[in-house]
């Protein structure tokens, strides 16, 4: 079975598990964790703790907030667990894609390409569809 | 001057705030909409607030949550006003490639062209990468 986990600083996690779950339901297979939000916090001893969460034949697909930054760069050590999957950048669109296309079917590896690569194409300059609509509209 | 406004389902809005005031220290700026919070909520009566207290020299980039969601189609009707800009699939290094790059020298567009192309850059399968490094010290 897939788990996931969703890293970032500050409450972005625990808003974006608002509104997938306003659009899709709950979900119990997603936890969140809000880095930094005390002086004092260790998020290596959290992912530690969540990591020791994971059945040995489970997996845990981590999504965290931005590529480079230091949610992400603590969530790569983990990457010698053959268990873990890390995407960066989480959005909206990705998780909702994680969750409608995961199956039995399809490999953890195929899941996440496939999320990523709709998810990217999802992110759009509008203004610019509505031009490109009038534009087709007049010729 | 550019004013923004995040817009989701939920409280994506106000936890990516929070997560981009503490890389990026607090910015007046910006605002947020979380909708649909409570069963009588009008989203376009709230977004008609937001405009009317846009100056008419002033412009607003809005970016909503996610493209064909009813957020971002509520705010793709106001695209008829010139000084409005929206953006679909809000994540973090969208709003802050946004905040970095913005000045008086560039363009709205280029501004938005400029910080799209990197947030989708910023989406990774971080195993990809991992992988790659290794490969690349192999050979």
């Amino acid at each position: 079975m897939r788990q996931y986990l969703l890293a970032s600083h500050g409450s972005l996690s625990e808003g974006l598990l608002d509104s997938v779950e306003m659009i899709l339901g709950k979900n119990h297979k997603i936890s969140t964790i809000s880095a930094y939000k005390k002086g004092d916090y260790d998020l290596n001893e959290q992912l530690k703790s969540v990591i020791s969460n994971i059945d040995k034949d489970d997996e845990l697909i981590i999504i965290s907030d931005i590529f480079g930054g230091s949610v992400n760069n603590e969530c790569m050590k983990l990457l010698a667990d053959d268990r873990v999957h890390l995407i960066s950048g989480m959005n909206l669109s990705l998780v909702i894609e994680l969750f409608t296309l995961d199956n039995d079917k399809i490999s953890t590896s195929d899941l996440i390409k496939k999320a990523l690569k709709d998810s990217k194409e999802s992110i759009l300059y509008c203004n610019n569809i509505i031009n490109e609509e009038i534009e087709d509209e007049e010729f």
